[in-house]
């Protein structure tokens, strides 16, 4: 708790920490001496005034060189790396390309091991300069476990991915649904700062949410939580990736739109689904109308699916986090018009909708954010080991 | 945290408390004599086997004549009031009916102040034995602030029925969701013991939902958050009575199973929705296909709506509560099979879904169990402010 609010509040003097937890002052001087003899945290002049007797005041901060931490986060065309250092700043990044959309298993790791070696050199560090590994990886995740239930990028279901790369690497690894990473970089370096309760929604390949209460990400019992994508908005309706018929995913994400496109339009002929895409948000742009009618649905399936999040969460933020927010169709102003609609109506503001355009660095740095929480929530238990 | 593992405990020693707290012994032993001098806590001999010295063992309880609370449940046809004592045992309870269905908050403050005397009178005690008033009302309710924001039973929208309450009662009072002191019951005294995250969804006049997570209700910012039954199935669907469309609700509620009913049906003729109801059922029973095809497709879209919150919560345990737990095609094995087809497939057993039929007085228990935390949690302010 201690070691949080440290690294909340950037520097914070001693006392600061005592008022801002409740904890007794010689109980924070005890844990921080800890802390401090761990190499964990360090002092530093303060900002503030100096003491009444003129003595600089001392502050204490996130030692960053106490870790360095990598994430990784795996997409079906590429794979991006981010490495932190334990205060959260960005030492270096690194991308490759993946070598099939879905991999076994064994070249899986083989990939990330063989990537992270690359992202490590192109960084002048070796892979023993790192504490822990974050991964992030699309699809059914359960975290607590590192089981990965199913992914698009793996060709085999119940993957203990977590064990296969500890295996290889010398160092603690946590693995969760990439969009879960998100939120974490929202909640740590984005939009959700500050903010204790708010939902986090993606739409790439397939539609992803992550669900933070009380500061806290929500996994659910089974890592199975928070599947937006494949909650149905329609009986019986369109036939989604997953084989059921009727998710918001079947509606708006990208094979949605380009299956459509695919029965009435000549425009999008590509192999490329990227490409596809371009070329229907261009003839929508241009004003043709079975581009535009294909948006336009998309945008009130996920105006619906949207305001039901609204009225089971009422959450104080919505979050639409991503690389395309260029598909403006689906953050119209219509499609906000659509949630107002739809939310269950008394008077007081509705949830705040924000969109937020960043790429896959981002969900990196929430997957190396992430591997520093699981590592400091590692030195923190040695510590109070050794104290007991 | 000390007072709560004795009420969940029962009776527990306090090197016990000590031991699940994480607290050391000393300072458990100078909180609960602090408990024990404000008479919240008393001691009792152990149950377990005496010390090596042959003195009895000495355990500590929850103190049940320290309080007594009254908890209120409001429907549109009857108010039933329980009272329990600090132990949550059962000293009481009443039922009236309700005037007429919808009321304006000054004479559903005048009831109210009315039927707590006549309850209080029924059971031998008078208002001024009781410390604490806890009420469950249907409708969107700001909890922490005790507002109103809508409720059936309420003419008139943005109530603050705490204040107006206060000021005719002299003790405080405890406002929420009449969903949400469901899920309060499950937990305490029902299906919801022992489970720390899980789901309460009950169909009445509409259908409402109580949010578990972490063992604390889960409210949203607004206070309405957990608004299943206005989630959207269908785009542009049935009317709600909310006046939007596609509301689950509008396919599963008493008024949307007779509005089909209305329509094609000469049996259900009565003027009483529960009359009409219960011939619908009989209809349906008895084989007539209109009234099974109403069933059926609302016990479909209602697997929708329930395959919809285990794509999000991932709960462990779903609890379908409430007093009609009858109307068995809404639950029948068919509906638990569609439940099992929408959601997403993963190698790891689905949540369990627990059918409990009770009725208004276990709502008034919860109610009363919601006042019972709201004044253990006064009492222990006063005793951390008269320690500081």
């Amino acid at each position: 708790m201690v070691l949080e609010a440290i690294r909340h509040a950037g520097a914070i003097a001693r006392i600061d920490i005592a008022k801002r937890s409740g904890v007794s002052p010689a109980t924070v001087t005890s844990i921080t001496s800890e802390l401090l003899a761990a190499g964990l945290i360090e002092e530093v002049a303060s900002r503030g005034k100096a003491s009444a007797r003129g003595r600089p005041r001392v502050a204490l901060k996130i030692r960053g060189a106490a870790h360095r931490v990598a994430g990784i986060k795996v997409s079906q065309r590429t794979t991006t790396v981010c490495i932190l250092d334990f205060e959260g700043n960005t030492l270096g990044s690194h991308e490759t390309p993946m070598p099939a959309p879905r991999l076994s298993p064994e070249r899986m790791v083989e990939y990330l091991v063989a990537t992270l070696a690359q992202a490590c050199r192109a960084n002048g560090l070796r892979a023993e300069d790192l504490s822990a590994l974050g991964l992030g990886i699309a699809g059914i995740v359960d975290a607590p476990r590192g089981l990965v239930h199913w992914s698009p990028t793996l060709a085999e279901r119940n993957v203990d991915l977590r064990a296969l790369l500890r295996q290889r690497l010398n160092m603690p690894v946590f693995i969760d649904n990439d969009a879960n990473l998100v939120a974490k970089a929202e909640q740590l370096f984005g939009e959700g700062r500050g903010v204790s309760d708010f939902l986090v929604v993606t739409i790439e390949h397939g539609v992803g949410m992550g669900i933070v209460i009380d500061n806290r990400i929500y996994r659910g019992t089974r890592g199975c939580g928070a599947e937006f994508g494949h909650t149905k908005v329609q009986l019986d309706g369109a036939l989604c990736r997953c084989g059921q018929r009727g998710c918001l995913e079947a509606y708006v994400a990208d094979y949605a739109l380009l299956r459509e496109a695919g029965v009435n339009m000549q425009t999008t002929g590509a192999d490329d689904p990227a490409t596809g895409l371009e070329a229907l948000f261009r003839a929508a742009k241009a004003g043709d109308e079975t581009a535009l009618t294909i948006f336009r649905r998309a945008g009130r399936m996920f105006a619906m699916g949207l305001a039901n999040l609204v009225n089971i969460f009422d959450p104080a933020l919505i979050i639409l986090s991503g690389e395309r927010m260029q598909f403006d169709f689906l953050y119209a102003e219509e499609v906000l018009e659509a949630i107002r609609g739809s939310v269950v109506q008394v008077d007081a503001a509705l949830p705040e909708v924000r969109i937020h355009k960043w790429g896959d660095l981002m969900w990196a740095k929430g997957a190396a954010a992430y591997a520093m929480e699981g590592i400091s929530e590692i030195a923190v238990e040695r510590l109070a080991g050794n104290v007991a």
